[in-house]
């Protein structure tokens, strides 16, 4: 007789899940219980939609050849019975059944099962505030939320929107809505928007939100909506700031949909996600689990946590239905956090630790800014500014955060590969990367980056941050400032806090105009600190003894400058 | 008294050493004896300049903020004595000294050295055939070259040009010397272009090529240059085909300039280059070498190879200027052989082994072909076919190639550092790698490689590539061939060897159309493939017993097609 799975779920990890059974298991019989119209719907997709990237919605629910992922689909595609606008309410782990309800005609039904998936995702979470109930506020998480986004995108009427929370789908949310000629303030209750990275990438993020005309807030979180007749109208802050708006999309967070599980007795994870093993097995062994609705290992600190990411979920299904359907063989061991997001002109990416959660985790780290092209000058080559994070002793290689409108998805996915194999500096300091100039540097900015670090390591790069530099102007210090650009780049950007110029090109012939006391707090930096790196050398060759040289240079430096 | 330090050669590998060196020892006496005028030019940035992808050529010799990097830049920004238009002609070792001439007065001169750092870089192969001699013969290695092709391509006289040579430098100059609007001939001896990829994604380049207007001949050299009154008109093949041309550059390789290494008795390895350890000493332990002069290891095989590359002449002469200026303290292991090149709107790269030199080396491999997007279709993903080669018995990754209009770089980054950690493919199976639509697939293209190599390893995949089953058709062997693809993309495009249509959809309901004989073979395939594959299961399923997938689909077909 053939296996009965079912699987609970039909987006990104169910409806792997069951393809992936099926293709495994030729004869077992296997079902999708999805309470959603659309299966496997490309959610990540949503903001790209709602912002008129494209503007065919089949193209968020049908194959890269026009198929429509619909239940005749599976069926003929796949083998596979999807169940859609079909709920699934309870599961009896004693007789092994899923009681489903029909959400069109109401009828429930006991469907049996040998081995059952659960992929129930994950939920949004609403701020506990008053006026929630208004009209005009959503989130962006499913089919209908992206349908009343565009809606809203093609009429043209509404002209102010708060994107209250300003994590990766607030941040992709407010250049959708930016697209669509929506005016958009982001309210973030934490001190930074996108806060898997530290806050001086954060800040450079924001900045270029800003030039895009985006209003941010941070550190002020949402105290009510406001409406008249069942209508938003505005946003109330916790401090008193009322901001108005006929829209607010919500992106505080989700937390795992894992009820169905809690209440048949599964065993539920401190995070609120479903407990899983290696083989992506719950607390039964006849139930598996996959995607947002479970918890898994970091695999840098190896605690569990929530990570509800569609590429994550994917990997988990395609291991859910494997061992669903011939016992546990594959093994999913758990995420270093590797993210990243579109902005505007700009990308912000992020794998392993930041230096903050690297810090907190009671890792002894070591952590350097580099900024610089991806390319060549003359391919027009695009910024990037990479912060990297590596343990003190050993120069294991902890995380990596990189933002800019260069390159970004490649030099993270270069960290993500060398975190996955344990990769100390001294493996990225001489690594054979693809060059050519119309792809990278002939030292390509993560090879340079890890050059740094090492010169970091070895004593030789003595590197402040552009956050220490600021909170020590901040706190009225004076150490001297010495930006050894051109006098045109100085023209053109500078920062203004009383710096003193002087060209690395002159500096060996005029190191009479500098203080003569040796111990004269000296920081070099030009527009990357390259130059100010070599600056900072040759100070300390003739005789300076407390030279630091700001890292990334103006490029990196996050805070108000005076021009 | 302060350490003299000289490097003969100021390209990459000498201009970085010297410039490491003056890092790490700021007093001292750094010497750079360059034969050319110039110093630190961008050379692999020749072929853009040529080919008008910019017009400004001090690009190839100015910092990014426009600075040229002549001898007054040497010495005011870094303190390096630089001696350019000068000739290194002897190295006398007892003494301890370089014999130099000036090339502008003829005057000679010895300068005294503690640490030597020979980076003279290579020479230009010419075939050794008849009419070399010809005006309108050149390579594509100095800036005296680069600034001949810029001055055709300004000038519009030239109408047809040969590439002598498929190799990387052969096919930027093809596509420089195409944008310049001159008809282009490639001519390649070897059975293909760019020897570094495997027959079969050669074959992709090539048609690629071809679909641009190029003219691509494999499998024959050059007999001998054909000119009159001392100018070239034409290029003779081996094969008797006379080629009418003005021009021809002449790429068909390199060789290690170790002539004044090889006289002053150091030791010379068997591919040409000076021999160097770790840390790029020659067998003169007060002489490095570093750049395409040397030799060094390939990491995956231990032997000795010339790898002349302009990433790997960086990160060398950084280490040769390191322990030059203070002893042997920095290391440069090897190389895998990273690589890439620009082809028009395709991408070309490779890193770690071709399957045919893993062959070659004794490795038991498998391999495996993947077709796909390196984006959702909604984000105008764009084509990747990935040829990823592993041990058999323990699937570590030995080798990837890819090739296509898609982000080729990250791919081939990824892998490289794959490389690099020694990762199997469990290890990339599950790799967290930065998700999102603007960015990459929900599972990334080189995941879905690395999961088609799992599923080959477990017995899952029975694939077949493309050149098997085109050597199957030649041979007049006659496998059923199995589009599952839909009628609308059979009418567009299709192989045209007698295959039998029945879409992915339809199939299971069709299988009485197909040969009963359980034996018969079956070879199934798609645009990509995947579709492909699920059709060998359900034909397996079904119980057919010789089922293949063809793999990367019609997407990596590179044979001819009838549509």
């Amino acid at each position: 007789m053939s296996k009965k799975i079912v699987v609970i779920g039909g987006s990104a990890a169910g409806a792997k899940a069951a393809a992936k059974a099926r293709r495994i298991d030729g004869s077992a019989e296997i079902t999708i219980i999805q309470k959603d119209p659309d299966l496997s719907m490309a959610s990540c997709g949503y903001p790209y939609y709602v912002g008129g990237v494209f503007d065919d919605r089949a193209m968020l629910i049908s194959t890269p050849t026009g198929v429509i992922r619909d239940p005749h689909f599976f069926m003929n595609a796949k083998n596979i019975i999807a169940r859609t606008s079909t709920e699934a309410v309870a599961i009896n782990r004693i007789a092994k059944t899923v009681r489903c309800k029909n959400l069109h005609t109401g009828v429930s039904e006991e469907i049996p099962y040998d081995r059952l998936i659960i992929a129930t995702g994950s939920i949004p979470t609403m701020p506990p505030v008053p006026g929630t109930e208004f009209s005009g506020i959503t989130t962006l998480q499913s089919m209908k939320d992206a349908d009343y986004l565009r809606k809203i995108r093609d009429e043209k009427k509404i002209k102010k929107a708060v994107v209250v929370g300003g994590g990766l789908i607030g941040i992709e949310a407010c250049e959708a809505l930016h697209l669509a000629g929506i005016d958009i303030t982001v309210v973030e209750m934490l001190p930074q928007i996108l806060t898997f990275l530290d806050h001086d990438l954060a800040l450079l993020v924001e900045n270029h939100l800003r030039s895009k005309g985006v209003n941010v807030i941070t550190g002020n979180g949402v105290a009510s909506f406001l409406g008249e007749s069942g209508r938003l109208t505005g946003v109330k802050l916790q401090n008193g700031t009322e901001l108005d708006c006929e829209l607010a999309v919500v992106a505080i967070g989700v937390r795992p949909n894992a009820r169905l599980a809690a209440e048949a007795g599964l065993a539920i994870g401190a995070t609120g996600g479903i407990s899983v093993n290696q083989y992506m097995q719950t607390s039964d062994e006849s139930i598996y689990a996959a995607g947002d609705c479970v918890e898994i290992t970091h695999l840098l600190t190896g605690k569990k946590i929530h990570a509800p990411y569609g590429d994550l979920a994917n990997l988990q299904g395609r291991v859910a239905g494997e061992n669903a359907a011939i016992g546990n063989t594959a093994t999913f061991a758990g995420t270093i956090q590797t993210g990243i997001c579109k902005i505007f002109e700009y990308a912000a990416g992020m794998t392993g630790l930041s230096e903050k959660v690297a810090r907190q985790e009671g890792f002894d780290v070591l952590s350097v800014v580099n900024a610089g092209p991806d390319k060549p000058h003359f391919m027009n080559g695009k910024l990037l500014v990479t912060k990297l994070i590596a343990e003190r002793a050993t120069g294991r290689i902890l995380g990596a955060q990189c933002v800019g409108p260069g390159d970004v998805a490649k030099q993270i996915a270069q960290w993500a590969i060398a975190i996955t194999g344990k990769l100390c500096i001294e493996d990225m300091v001489a690594a054979d990367l693809p060059y050519a100039p119309p792809f990278s540097l002939a030292i390509d900015h993560g090879i340079a980056t890890a050059h740094l670090m090492q010169n970091k390591m070895k004593g030789r790069l003595k590197g402040i941050s552009s956050a220490e530099v600021f909170q020590k102007l901040q706190r009225g210090e004076k150490p001297l400032l010495l930006d050894v650009r051109g006098p045109d780049e100085f023209e053109q950007m500078r920062i203004g806090a009383g710096e003193v110029l002087v060209p690395l090109g002159a500096l060996r012939k005029r190191l009479n105009e500098l203080p003569q006391d040796k111990d004269r707090e000296i920081i070099c930096y030009c527009k990357i600190s390259l130059r100010g790196y070599e600056a900072a050398l040759a100070l300390e060759a003739a005789g300076w003894r407390n030279v630091h040289v700001m890292e990334g240079g103006i490029a990196a430096w996050p805070y108000a400058r005076e021009k």
